[in-house]
């Protein structure tokens, strides 16, 4: 019997301090703790990098900042966040639906001489293959590399803008594609244009030998201007930069698709 | 001896079994998943509600929207969050540092002739503390009781703006307030400004009563019109909303406040 006790007692007390000891490791608190003491640092450092990503986004939306070469690189995890997740395609979606919205409002003429401008890069063809290969915007931009990006005429199309454009021509508007790329990619760009859906559209402008050197807000204001002097009201405008939707010949109402990768002035 | 052995023995079992018994309770990855599993509806319905309200308010700032009277129900909570939070005080001061950039690298002439505009209200002013008794935005805008706080004078500055607004005046521009406020609260927005820490600035105006029933946009343009009439350049211009900024007679540059409570046309 005295055997028996003594083995149930160490038995107890073996059991007790295992108990005790695994107890200090394992019960949450202390493990909780822990894991907020380790990591509060990184989290902290986190949270001000998504703060202040977010606002220098903000301030490239609303057009607030001075001309921009290259996204901050404390952003560059944060913008490929961005673009990747779901957060580009959610803003772009609501960008069409509220273009959509307004462009369904509109009361047409019967002279044929309304019109939806759209801009091309990041507004109806993405280039994100290209950039997802230059960090997002993080690299200076290669004029070089990009051209033999878009002489392979293989963007796809932002499918939310596909369908607001498809929209616009079957409400009976006239869809002008004004873009930045260079006459001698006309060919490549309506190709491309044409094998990712977009077709009907009444002109392609886009910059001549005379307009090398512009701004694109002047070339696009120019060119807007010539349609209001040839009798179109420009009442609906899509473009991923201000610069394609500021200067003269504005439209009735504008549509900024976002882009946190480059800025064209 | 034997007896030893069997105590050694049957510590050594009775510590493998309590550990084992307590490992399988204690180990993180349990206790993780139970976590995850008990609160990632509630996660991803929040994960889900700040991408949409972070969407809406792009929209907002980008001016993508159709007039809105108030806030997304889904976004009381987010804006809220915003308003007391870092972010909107963060936005504001990325807005003012890079006005102030812009300010400073303008060269101005000797004729006077360079002219800041500035918005009242959200812009100099911040109304917060009748917008906090008042959803934020959750509430249709009643301008009764709007106007009573208005009387009161003791909207206090927004202190970004308020180093923007005299460093613009060191630097020599003509200073122009130019609101959305009727001229019957014309001695009370003066008291109010200068109690604020306003002063100096070189024009105050108001809406008369041949400007009711303008909206923003319309009304402001022709203000800027008359400046540009009498010479002034237009240089730079803030405001909360695209109404401030947008239309005939545009400055240079114009520098967009967040403002997700409330929408002016």
């Amino acid at each position: 019997m005295t055997i028996l006790r003594i083995f149930i007692f160490l038995m107890l007390v073996t059991f007790a301090i295992g108990n005790e000891n695994l107890n200090s490791h394992v019960f949450p608190r202390p493990l909780i703790i822990e894991y907020l003491e380790n990591n509060e640092p990184q989290l902290k450092e986190y949270d001000e990098v998504q703060l202040k990503c977010t606002s220098w986004r903000f301030a490239v939306e609303a057009n607030n900042l001075s001309p921009w070469k290259m996204i901050p690189e404390e952003c560059a995890d944060y913008v490929r966040q961005y673009i990747v997740g779901l957060g580009y395609n959610m803003d772009i979606d609501m960008v069409s639906n509220e273009a959509g919205e307004y462009a369904k409002s509109v009361n047409l003429g019967d002279d044929g001489k309304d019109v939806w401008v759209f801009d091309v890069d990041e507004t109806l063809l993405s280039n994100l293959p290209y950039y997802s290969d230059h960090g997002y915007g993080l690299e200076v931009f290669d004029s070089v590399e990009f051209d033999k990006w878009v002489e392979k005429g293989t963007a796809p199309a932002i499918e939310s803008s596909l369908k607001l454009y498809q929209e616009v021509l079957s409400l009976g508007f006239k869809v002008f594609l004004l873009t930045g790329r260079s006459e001698r990619h006309g060919n490549v760009t309506v190709e491309n244009l044409m094998n990712a859906g977009f077709h009907g559209w009444d002109k392609l402008i886009l910059r001549g030998s005379d307009d090398h050197g512009k701004t694109a807000t002047t070339f696009k204001s120019e060119r807007r201007n010539e349609m209001i002097e040839e009798g179109f009201r420009i009442v609906g405008n899509s473009g991923d930069q201000w610069s394609d939707l500021l200067g003269s010949s504005m439209s009735n109402r504008s549509f900024k698709l976002p882009n946190p990768i480059y800025y064209i002035p």
